[in-house]
């Protein structure tokens, strides 16, 4: 939270989000559940049209109060800006300003940077009807602008928001990018998966399926490379015995 | 377009998007309007809670009314993704299937590599209040869940297709990382910055700025160094030349 009062910094370990005289208070809700939930909870707010505190605003943020509750109320935005030292703008098109634009991805990545040397940081946000104008984004080092479909750009300020924040926790984030899921029991070991091939084997044999000799090493390495593909676990194997078992009594019976 | 009738393929090159009895048409309308932004277009919708076509839906679309128009109807999730050879389904958490659950962004990767051989995708996204439930979750075969704060993980339908569409257009976008703004004039050559620092360094002279010999060429490089960090464009420089000149009168005026 920037300064605490003049002079007096307090750390920050993550960026400010920052609306600019935001018209809708479903809007301000929303940004806020959006923040939340990328682990974002700074936010300020310019000259709200609506005033401020707004219902709407609460009943939108489905409960990411600690945001709305947090949220300090500017002016203008040189007010809202003064005690960070980097600012970011975001805007939809390039304006007759000449700027450094970067990507969402990339400013996530240099706001982590910034935030890593103890430095204060803050993302702006236009309205909704127009976006920010030149007056405010002078006040920005960074201008952002998000890469999407050419032929109809047009998300609303708290899906902005969402995907900006996004992006600030996704370049921390570690999750693999593929896992098993967590309450997944043990995966059946080779021996397992062995015994599991004899017994289906076995039953095929019994059954007539496996009679033509010519074809029976590639179909049992076929049948092998499927459930291998699979990957069981120590359980599915237990079941999968149970199936050939109870399919074979079947086939007897019938 | 997966078949426009049994057995008759058409190409897709791109993800269909399946909301998974929906709510609110609120929610339909802006996960429409996300995808768009994002360059997707096909929805497809599983007993929506309150009929098809939703006015609600359209007001909220705010103009991706080509994603509304073109929805498929369905009954049932079977039914819905019969002609797809891949099924993603969205959880927020591990269920008690074992699963392969992959990232939002590892899953655009997969996505892309599967519509470029030429396959038919969608993605699943389960109602507002419960998600997608495990008879939902078995017709696909991979599970996404999108990384995001673990004290606080509630998006709403829309915002999940936003970010996991965003996902989608990001793993293929070619934006550089940072760029000027398109409309800047031309950048300097170093000549026109080499003339602004001689113009800039005489008149420093003449006011008396520089007159402390020993300081002056340490003085004279961070000046340079700070204007070369501005990348300034021929226009600037020009402007520049007149800033120097102008504020060199109004000392002698003064």
């Amino acid at each position: 939270m920037g300064r605490t009062s003049k002079g007096q910094a307090t750390e920050s370990a993550a960026p400010t989000i920052i609306l600019v005289r935001p018209q809708l208070g479903e809007n301000i809700g929303m940004a806020a559940r959006a923040m939340l939930n990328c682990g974002l909870s700074e936010m300020r707010l310019v000259a709200p049209r609506d005033g401020w505190p707004n219902e709407r605003a609460r009943r939108a943020a489905s409960g990411a109060d600690v945001v709305l509750d947090g949220a300090r109320l500017f002016d203008s935005v040189g007010e809202a800006v003064a005690d960070l030292q980097h600012v970011v703008a975001t805007t939809a098109r390039a304006r007759d300003l000449v700027q450094r634009i970067v990507t969402a991805r990339h400013a996530a990545s240099e706001i982590h940077g910034w935030i890593a040397a103890g430095e204060r940081v803050g993302i702006l946000f236009g309205p909704e009807r127009t976006g920010l104008e030149n007056d405010d984004i002078v006040h920005a080092d960074t201008a952002l602008s998000i890469p999407l479909n050419p032929q109809f750009s047009s998300l609303n300020v708290a899906q902005a928001v969402l995907l900006v924040s996004y992006e600030w926790i996704a370049a921390a984030d570690e999750t693999p990018a593929e896992r098993m899921s967590e309450h997944a029991a043990r995966p059946a070991d080779k021996d397992e998966m062995r015994n599991l091939f004899a017994h289906l084997e076995r039953a095929l044999d019994q059954s007539g399926f496996l009679r033509h000799q010519a074809m029976r090493p590639a179909m049992v390495n076929n049948l092998r490379a499927l459930l291998q593909r699979a990957a069981m676990t120590e359980q599915e194997v237990r079941t999968f015995h149970g199936v050939i078992k109870f399919l074979g009594k079947q086939k007897h019976d019938g």
